[in-house]
């Protein structure tokens, strides 16, 4: 199911600036008991990348409306937020004036293993991950940095470094060999009791997800820093995990050869975000 | 007039990863008298960029008779040429069997005011052109550099940070503080009558006309040097020129307040340039 500017149709114009030249955003958000998770801070981020990339921003009442005529009846989805400077004509001068495109559709959720534990929705997020480093990196740039764009070169070359489906992500650096985050979620790491998160200044996608452990975490006095920091550190923490708005928070249990325990203080994040998630 | 898979559409699918993220690459090619200007070239390297992003390339032949379909009766145009990743599910996992998309649309020639010299197709070409230096910086990723891929957010805003239409270009500066090259075309500077222009293992595309200029000016025995530098070095130089698949050259006579003349070198390319033109 794909709305297209408010139409179901499963297609877009060739002159649109999103197939031109990758020119908009995007978000991905659980659907969950026909209930969209945390949309209202999805439609905040994408506001916030329109503004950063001056495309005027649909407007949250008609994008929330939409959304809910796909996602209404869906027990476990995931819907998908496209907005594009829409249709202009050849070359990267935009058109005087922007007539945005938008699209939502609805995809089937990814099907994780289950858990045996009935707290964790699936295995991964109760027994962690194994993830690897690619050697893509992601290069620096202030103007794109933190924003979900639809620039996703990068990230389509890392995710194609590695078929077996026992690593179930991979850990990107940037250019000045600084980790950033993973192709598809932000990393977190535990070292003596303090919680680290790359800073996405030059580089990386400032998750939905990313931003709620932030701010649950510092609303229970964990210390939180963000920060740029290399593979060694990385590699001397003492828990580790990944997250983003479909999966919360998977623990990583091993990076390369490394080993990692799943953490108290991973567990603890991971409540919480049970509790608020119950909550809201 | 657009041929999408060798059909008559103007759309491409939602799922298409030319749309969801930038995953393709293009090319830009001038019309002439029924003829695409430098097609076998512009091929070549388009199939050169399918292989950096491992797109299977839809082949020399087929290419070459639905571009010709397009542009045959073409007195004067611009004819692009798309090809990306194909469809695909959600998520930036390629699928195990790639179907690339191909688009070729024909476009109206830009129109550039007239030359009052029978030798130049228009005044830019005789007189030059002012240009400026652009705030938006490009990223590295030696990944991503030298290929003319869909991700392209950064000239999208390095073009809207002037109006002005006595300004025809925009000179980018990479992350380093590097010049690499004007938002749609190449550049080239003089100085002390050696060639130079910039690296591009970093950032910046590898337009064909650059490896035309380049060429040409080896084979006059005119040195060319490919290397880093920055602002300083490029207003201290005697010449300075833009090129492109369009425009050809074009030299600079100001970037931001600083004059520069039209100078000998920049005619003596022109000229080898036009000829090598006339006998392919």
């Amino acid at each position: 199911m794909i709305l297209v500017n408010g139409e179901y149709k499963a297609h877009v114009e060739i002159s649109d600036r999103g197939f031109q030249y990758g020119d908009g955003l995007f978000e991905t958000i659980a659907v969950n008991n026909g209930q969209a998770v945390f949309l209202d801070r999805h439609l905040a981020r994408l506001e916030r990348g329109c503004r950063r990339l001056n495309i005027p921003f649909p407007g949250i009442e008609l994008l929330s409306l939409e959304a809910k005529t796909l996602y209404q009846d869906s027990n476990k989805a995931v819907l998908k937020l496209i907005v594009t400077r829409g249709p202009g004509g050849r070359g990267y001068r935009q058109p005087d004036i922007i007539q945005p495109t938008r699209v939502l559709s609805l995809h089937p959720f990814p099907s994780f293993p289950d858990s045996s534990l009935g707290t964790f929705k699936c295995a991964h997020e109760e027994q962690g991950i194994a993830v690897r480093f690619c050697n893509t990196r992601l290069g620096l740039n202030p103007a794109l940095a933190g924003i979900k764009h639809l620039n996703r070169l990068e990230q389509v070359l890392a995710r194609a470094e590695w078929g077996d489906p026992d690593i179930q992500e991979g850990i990107m650096l940037d250019m000045a060999e600084n980790v950033i985050e993973g192709t598809m979620s932000n990393l977190f790491y535990v070292k003596n009791d303090i919680l680290y998160t790359a800073s996405l200044e030059l580089a990386g996608v400032a998750g939905v997800m990313r931003g709620i452990i932030m701010a649950l975490s510092a609303e229970h006095a964990l210390p939180v820093i963000e920060h740029s920091f290399m593979k060694e550190e990385l590699l001397s923490a003492d828990e580790v995990f990944i997250s983003n708005s479909l999966i919360g928070i998977w623990p990583i249990n091993k990076i390369g050869n490394t080993h990692f325990s799943v953490g108290l203080k991973t567990r603890q994040i991971q409540t919480w975000l049970h509790q608020f998630k119950n909550n809201n």
